[in-house]
């Protein structure tokens, strides 16, 4: 459930969101929208947590690849309902992975 | 819910993370810690969710502002007993917010 991501440097897309009540379509736009994220060129994982607020984190391997997906016609159809059905409010983060360190017990 | 962080550059600093079955002294020490980490030079805000995975991310002005809260002496003893009792497993990615956006409906 922790991504495995490749030794940095690399891309993380932190989106941070807020639901409104609209459940129609929702969860089954949002697993198409994983598994077509993963299918796309650059892709290296996903985290993904919702309790109230929800975070969703993709990982990259370029700018390129996160513009890419940020054009898919798919994904802009979906985009495009999330502002006006399913979103109260969200944030979406471009960020460049600089270091990272971790820990398997 | 979600940080009100000024715009970019800034830096994030994203802690996925699992938890072990021990609660001994986790919340309050969690919380003590978010207190903590509002006090330091350079905070800009954070945004925590679990769910079975926990994601918790902190923003920050610098990188000197996140190697100095990890140097925190009551943060260092959080995290060495994070790593020996609370958490399963851990991945801490220290990024670069280059770009963001968002929408409040």
């Amino acid at each position: 459930m922790i991504a495995n991501t490749p030794p940095p440097p690399y891309y993380a897309v932190i989106f941070s969101n807020l639901r409104t009540k609209v459940e129609e379509e929702y969860e089954e736009t949002a697993q198409r929208m994983v598994d077509l994220a993963a299918e796309q060129p650059g892709f290296l994982g996903y985290e993904s947590v919702r309790d109230g607020l929800g975070i969703t984190i993709s990982y990259w391997e370029s700018l390129e690849a996160i513009k890419n997906w940020k054009a898919n016609a798919d994904h802009l159809m979906a985009q495009k309902k999330g502002r006006t059905l399913w979103y109260a409010a969200y944030k979406t983060r471009i960020c460049r992975v600089e270091r990272d360190y971790g820990f398997e017990g």
